[in-house]
């Protein structure tokens, strides 16, 4: 049956906090430079109080995707948890200007809506620590049968973390299977791998079509070296679609890998939602019927676009960037 | 005696929220391109509801010039109301992130802190809608002896609106003076001059040593084509430095014009703080004795970083910038 929306993801309802920072703070700080960490509230605080002058712009790993959807033309639903708060309503805000749907309840009571620090260094890499907040209290009720009114289930690997919205991602893709619809999952983080590999692992083998991954998350998942993984996750998904940054990315699909250059960048500026983008593009291009190999150039022409300036979603349309492009 | 600041500064306390708009759009809600208008919060969340996703960054005129003082490597001192709301805490937080010294005390009550809802248009211009919020709270008693530690007292025309702003700016000048500091007053915007012209002239004559004005501003003021009004700004105060957008800026002095070239930019992006960083590199010039030549190049050097890109405040460190100049 066809569906309302191309693409409904459910995720992590994050503002983010941008900052310049420079590797000696990150050292200060003990940060592991490109890595994303979990830290509570008073922790957030903290370390915000030595972070440089920011900007706060909607964040959300597949939140940033589902941006890049609605930015490509895409149809898009969202489902996340945010507070009654002002950042809460920032996200709001943000979501359902791009043009997505977004109906999830908001949490009355605290926690607060959460926030990802994100300290961007010279070279464009970004380190996150993030307050998950009211992001983390998603549970299966969040979820209605209208998750399965799109072509595209994405999942986003952070919520891996907390039970209840493990359960809820159980739920979504249950209800998505029965509608004959596809389940993407993005790994999100190398060590939300780690920590949940045996989960994940049968999550994949149970309910998974299409697999985003980066070359360190593969990697971890496989326990093993990139060539080495991205033949284990061959056998494993009908398409992986693996993220090197500047080398581009590798699709799995049918026994074959296809290699998928890198857009050419001006100057890097903030990686920040590269991978998110890169599904974004990809996702649009599956759902439109495209070969594989354009859906990963429809990929790398996303994350371009955003690793090109501060902030973690596009700031031109990309339906137009794409068609200028030949889309 | 040696001032322990380059620049204190007195102004709105804003948090700008950013959205990029269409022509069709200030059409639509019926705003003028490249205008500022104060709103209410009511009109505030009904222009909010509908403008295109955002990004919330600390603004506020004079708090944008005190950032690119800082961002010169000058030491800048801020004067100006927030709530203690979380707008207002990222507004704080921001400010002392840059280096500066700001310990106004924050309202605890209503209204939230101010926000400016900034259309950014294909052409770079910005069409504000400011809700002013806690920061039309300022009252002479935020004013406190130390204003008078800086070279230079700088003041922001918006805050001639509000009375008790106004006898706070009173207030400040005349402890400035005692100190024997030099006295800036940015003339804010043309609608600020249109409701004040006289209170305006009567408080230069009586109090300012540099005015700062854009082209539109200066013409208010005294009611004539640009010529006659930098005729009429020479005989009035000891230096006026007035900018003309991409026709760069002409600085009066001594009974002299000095033309000032505009920096070249790749593109203009958002026009948003132009003004505000042409002051900052102006007063790090003068604080720092040079020619006044010099000073409106440090001036178009500050305002070419803040129209490359999004938002009000430099993102590339100025005082880096000035150097490559030749600073």
């Amino acid at each position: 049956m066809a569906a309302l929306y191309d693409v409904a993801a459910i995720g992590n309802a994050i503002v983010d906090v941008l900052a310049s920072a420079d590797d000696a703070f990150l050292k200060a700080e003990q940060l592991d430079k490109g890595s994303m960490r979990l830290i509570d509230e008073a922790r957030a605080n903290d370390l915000y109080s030595r972070m440089a002058s920011g900007v706060e712009a909607s964040g959300g790993s597949a939140a940033n995707t589902i941006a890049g959807v609605a930015s490509l033309g895409g149809r898009a639903r969202f489902v996340g948890k945010v507070a009654t708060d002002t950042l809460g309503k920032v996200f709001t805000h943000d979501i359902r200007a791009i043009g997505a749907h977004f109906d999830t309840q908001p949490l009355t009571a605290s926690p607060a809506t959460g926030r990802c620090l994100i300290n961007v260094t010279p070279d464009g890499e970004r380190t996150m620590c993030t307050f998950l907040g009211a992001a983390v209290r998603l549970t299966p009720s969040d979820v209605t049968p209208a998750i399965a009114d799109a072509e595209i289930l994405y999942l986003e690997g952070y919520l891996f973390d907390p039970e209840e919205a493990r359960a809820a991602f159980a739920k979504a893709a249950a209800t998505a299977r029965a509608a004959s619809r596809t389940i993407a999952l993005s790994l999100s983080d190398a060590f939300v791998v780690e920590r949940h590999r045996a989960a994940l692992l049968a999550f994949i083998d149970a309910e998974v079509d299409l697999l985003f991954a980066n070359e360190a998350e593969v990697c971890a998942l496989f326990q093993t070296d990139f060539e080495a993984a991205v033949a284990a996750a061959r056998g494993r998904v009908k398409i992986a679609a693996v993220t090197r940054g500047p080398r581009g990315s590798v699709v799995v699909a049918n026994g074959a890998n296809i290699k998928v250059a890198a857009e050419p960048v001006v100057r890097v500026v903030d990686t920040t939602g590269a991978g998110d983008q890169y599904a974004a593009g990809f996702m649009i291009g599956l759902a439109s019927g495209r070969p594989l190999q354009d859906c990963g150039r429809l990929g790398s022409i996303a994350a371009a676009e955003v690793i090109s300036h501060f902030g973690p979603r596009p700031q031109t349309r990309l339906k137009d960037l794409a068609a200028a492009k030949g889309f």
